[in-house]
């Protein structure tokens, strides 16, 4: 297989099992007696599964796994538990991967990790959960729960000028691919800016990677390598030992809010089928007629060999969206310096708006993310046939749409779930225009061919059919 | 008049009104809008109206009003507001007294303060009143919400070891006794202790001015002068400028439980009634028989001028409580190096108790606190007659109620209300032993004798009757 | 006795000897193999005996002891080595006093000080001395050498913005004037300027206790208190652990052109005769006509009991030196806000001078100083004989010659040695006017009057007769 | 040419000159007015040239000009001046080379390099030379210098545990090679080693890359850098702006003599003919009797292409200086995580024997290194006669010998001045034994087979011919 991330820094997986005691550095933990309690209580309404599994992704770092489930049986023996000391709290782990270590030392950046976890889980339960304070079911309580959580993980820095750049791409691409993207992290952290990923591998590490040389050189010790990850995904995509700022969300929608309120701008490098979705969610945001003045510099970029990429989903979105969705992004093709500035000419003007308007630096509170953007989507039949998929409707629904409509076949090519429904109720039925459906195919059927996106079979075909 | 504190260094106070617009520094805020529009709301629900009279308060500080009442009278026209700012919140400050700012730009420390108000207000409404996780109908609901207030100051620090000295007494005090806290400061500061205190003037300044100079000559920049106040104190108290970690609890109880539990020790020095009030409240918890094992460094101190009134509470203490009540406290006369020794010796064996138990540093979990030292005392006819005053009851809840009794006499001698109830409804009926309440008056009239206690009369004369 | 610092904060002397082994702390010493034999060596060529001098000095702070060899008698057994370890040198100390120490542990600032004073000596005999980069016969060579040891010890500092008031005035002094020096230092210290003194006791202490009680409240961590030695004067200044930078010049020259480099004005508290030496030295430099548009603010202050010093002290000045010098000082009585505001006036002229002919903060390179000023005068009575006091010289020679004749006057009046010049050889012939010679002893009259002064007889007289 | 490194991070350099102003940063330089004079002064007195010529070595890195000639050609129009400023200094550049800009803003890192230049080359000049405290001519007065200069540069730092691993090897390496010194780097960074290095690309930048990495996934923001260069040298490796840490040493013989007497270990990745003659400069001083019980951990390391390399050097070895050297260093081929426990194991003894000891951590002044060592080596045909290459001789001036011998061969078949001393005088004469000088060819004949060394004509032929 070629597109893979071999990340030669990392020595391969050893299925050695570790056990160490650990206590917080840096920044400290200090729970009660009540949130020492649930954290080890297990079951429905205790936090020692949930706590159990982030953090054993956490350690599994640097592992070749990207799978939940494995995970967990390949590393059933680990248990972590919760001690009360003088000094505060000390994790008493058991089993864990050799991975996360050193000659038996904790590295230290996982060690971090562990307690951010903890932070989180924590907050989220006992400070967000019930709290009558946030109302979740109306989209401005969600936005209320995500800024607290963030605040919490000491993610809003009110000093700090608008600098964070979040890139998104494939977490597994083609070494030529991950180089490109250290080469980005690179050019950014040498103009001093700040790199958020979702944190795992590929796409995610590499312009952490770069931006530390180029920090380095800069001498900016206070570089900031910001991931963004939450306990459905975290395991898939364990946390690189430089991101220095670890948030777990409660869900994905959380996660892709936190993304687009604290990032003053977004690179997309390739990926597959995933990364559409992501372009998809940031494009039905931008294009909200209330965002329609708000700046937000959006670059899709990588290498040359992914210029076939970017092209074919630049068509999709003109002959979908159209040209109001291509005025919100610029495509550079193997250059990394002009994508660094292009994102600090944007994230300049991204200041200057929130100066005039004294919007905060540190938390777009303005954008208008729509309710049906924070609620997750299930391609069950039913759903998949309730969406409107004609280019009359508003060009930021018709993007909601098209995000979950590509969601859905995507899954019923892809995903086991999915393969099974479609074998046993049938095609999915599509209320969609044959102008919309038809490149969705072809882009699909591109990404199989490109490797971006493995199928069983060998060739993609339609799990749908259009109906009126 | 003798007693009174006159610090020098202090300008006489002005008149002088200024307006001001200030960001946080150091400490910085980030509120979300729905914090934001609740601190700007007025009426019961809104909390403009606490936040605006604790803001004057510490503005206030180095002035010679020591009553709510008039202070918020003579700056009628103050006004505070927030703005949403692109690196946070500021303060829009109107007509503030020009105490508070050097050649009209704000203290420092003054401008900390405010920030930590707005902080507390905004925690202590949003994450602990209503939210169900915080029983605060049960003794441990208690504790905890005191315990998440003081994190979320950041007061809780478990890299610290032992060494916070909780100072009392009066905030009205004799030079001499005013010059003799400094010294103990002094000594506690070059000895690397830190310093808590209800942080208004008086022995609550003193200990941090001593200290400030003995941290200094120790080279300890991170030398520590915690002031814990409450909205119904802190304008007579106003936090002096050196307090560098102010936190605003919500009630009396919940503040001194903070002092108990985060306070390794305490040196009590002169005062009038309130400080032997204080001094019952200690003992009342350190006799209970489930603290019988836990150290706690407990030291009366004052320059020679001060041994009357210090033999007139042991002498009272004795003949009440007893010698076991004795026990736990030493009382040293005009030794600042002697108390200062006192304290590091017992704290060292703080410290020796907490990491054989694995007990929190930073937080007294252990102290057994009973319930009825967390509930507030009024001093109606009906609850005074309530009261059990025979030596035949356990020594802890004796000393509950002497405290009580002692809180019900001085008020009905000395505050308008007491005075007018027994005016309205007749002497108070106490069920209480002679031998109890007959040292009880000497000691008040003592301090009557030794101007510690302001009488509208001339002398003293007792306010109740002994019923059975 | 009126006229004493009776420091309540420290405790009395005890003579207490105390052996310790230090290390250094912060700032770090590394030194060669030959450094290291150089100041193991005693005599002329060896740096021991000046080293243990300086190092008892700094030992004996808050002594009353304020005379060498009285000192040096005292602690005939106090010994100090210095040993090569690992992580770099440590001291051996033996018999060293027991005030520099808190329950046998040295405290932080001392510690401190004994590597400076360390410092200093070897870099004086390294780089200087001897260095044929200097030329120490020239006017020129001896500004260079001053700023290289300042530079070596991490006095010069670009990055501040000029904020160094040096105070001088005595080292014994009343406790009213010594509290008013505090009342100074913390109107200066809320201002945010630093102090630099000669680091003793009396108005070289005050100013910066005062000024530590600013800062704090001003939470400016990087408070600066700048002493400036030399070893000749040190045992009678100790330097008090306030201090955080300590400077051993080599002589009293180097010292003194040290203040008025790296100062950016001059507080002149009350003295005695030494006082009044200081200005005479401050003023000829100002009046050279060289420095006649460099801005230098200096101001004479005291509490209303210092009126009459000043007043007579400027009555002299406008008798001598004229309306000239007088316009070059004010004089401020009992008011410390309006000192601190006139030096913050008076720097900010400094600031926007030096930036506009981008002249060093750090450094008063462009201000003339007389090779006059920089070289020692020994009053004998050859010396005496040459000076000219005449108001016909330019009136910089005229503040120069007044000064030596002022210095040999109080030595014949009070010094050891200058009484037994004077039985032996007579009084002291000078060539000078009666209207300036009347006016001087009417000074020093009112010195002995005020108790500035000690006689050994009772009155003072004249111990010169004046010639052509 | 397959032997080239194309560090892709850095972006092809262009031509475009850029004119900047700039200040000090982080450590600040402070300079009197003769030494800004002497610096701006041209000829042979002044240190113009030399400091104009580093300069530029430093604005020049990342370019593919190895050769200080060609770029003092290249960049004839560049100038820098020195001018005063209130705030200190201020560098005034013109004509400097784009590629130490981004988008016109002087890359921070390099930006510190230049004063480290500007600071090592006065002190150099004020302090060193012509001080008659260090005797040059002597070897204990050299050793004192290069202490002298490092502890001025701050390089010596006494609270730091030894950790500090020299990396030796070719500027002009492989690709594969590059990535391997990468590798080691990063095993390096996570072990919490620092890396000194020539400062250069290829294998003196690959392992600080690395290690930047490794110590980021640690949370050291503390990790060292050191680049140790000199004049002579450094237009042809041009520090990295990694290098937090750099010194310009006088000359090679004391940039040598740094390397060794404050790196606690040494890794030699492979490179050409310098890089023997590195091997042999290390051994002929661990062969030194005087240094018999001194540990120094020495690994020769390279990816398995590197092989052939260190075996054919390793056979040299064993035959002329046997296998008392081979004893003194380990070969570990393509294990990154082997060499870096080595080293750890090895930087532990050094630690206890310099504890035990009594030495030093910072500076190993107990290192015998003979003068023969600290004298610079010029390959004349007289010279060459001279020297004696016969296995009866002491091993480790031996080991000098051939050092001397390789110099001197490898200038004859490389150098210009070499080839044409041949060309001139006919071929070196040379004493020594065949059984070394038959291996010394095989040895060079492998460099230039495997390119590691580029002979003008074809083959390589022996530039000399052995006598009795």
């Amino acid at each position: 297989m070629t597109h893979e991330v071999v990340d030669t820094l990392v020595s391969p997986e050893s299925l050695q099992l570790v056990d160490t005691l650990i206590s917080p550095q840096g920044r400290l933990e200090v729970l009660s007696k009540a949130e020492v309690a649930k954290l080890l209580e297990t079951g429905k309404a205790g936090l020692y599964d949930v706590f159990r599994k982030c953090a054993l992704a956490v350690l599994n770092t640097g592992s070749d796994i990207d799978d939940g489930k494995e995970l967990l049986e390949r590393y059933a023996s680990f248990d972590i538990s919760i001690l009360q000391r003088e000094r505060g709290i000390k994790l008493d782990i058991r089993n864990a991967p050799g991975n996360a270590f050193v000659d038996g030392k904790m590295i230290r950046g996982i060690h971090e990790h562990l307690f951010s976890v903890l932070r989180d889980i924590v907050f989220v339960n006992f400070d967000v959960t019930d709290n009558p304070k946030f109302d979740l079911t109306r989209s401005e309580g969600i936005t209320d729960a995500v800024f607290h959580i963030l605040r919490n993980a000491n993610v809003l820095q009110p000093q700090r000028n608008p600098n964070l750049v979040v890139c998104w791409g494939g977490h597994s691409i083609s070494r030529i691919e991950y180089n490109y993207t250290k080469k980005v992290g690179y050019a950014l952290g040498l103009r001093e800016m700040d790199i958020c990923t979702g944190c795992g591998p590929g796409a995610m590490k590499g312009p952490m990677k770069g931006a530390t040389i180029g920090h380095s050189k800069q001498r900016l010790g206070s570089g900031r390598y910001l991931g963004i990850s939450e306990p459905g995904i975290i395991a898939a995509e364990s946390p690189n030992p430089i991101v220095n700022d670890l948030v777990i969300m409660p869900d994905i929608e959380k996660r892709l809010e936190a993304f687009v309120r604290t990032g003053h701008g977004i690179v997309v490098f390739p990926g597959g089928a995933g990364t559409a979705e992501e372009i998809l969610y940031i494009l039905g945001i931008l294009l909200h007629p209330d965002n329609a003045e708000i700046p937000f510099p959006l670059v899709f970029t990588g290498p040359a060999s992914a210029r076939d990429y970017f092209t074919q989903i630049d068509a999709f979105l003109g002959v979908t969206l159209g040209v109001e969705a291509q005025r919100r992004y610029q495509i550079i093709i193997d250059d990394p310096d002009a994508v660094a500035r292009a994102m600090q000419a944007g994230v300049q003007e991204v200041r200057a708006f929130r100066k005039a308007n004294s919007d905060a630096y540190y938390y777009n509170w303005r954008l208008k993310i729509d309710h049906e953007f924070q609620k997750p989507f299930k391609p069950t039949h039913e759903n998949m046939r309730g969406l409107d998929l004609h280019r009359g409707i508003p060009t930021h629904l018709l993007a909601a749409n098209l995000r979950r409509a590509f969601s859905g076949v995507v899954a019923g090519n892809v995903k086991e779930e999915g393969i099974r429904a479609i074998e046993q109720y049938g095609k999915y039925e599509i209320s969609g225009e044959a102008e919309i459906m038809g490149p969705m195919d072809a882009l699909l059927a591109s990404f199989v061919e490109q490797s971006r996106m493995k199928l069983p079979g060998k060739a993609y075909t339609p799990c749908y059919t259009i109906v009126q």
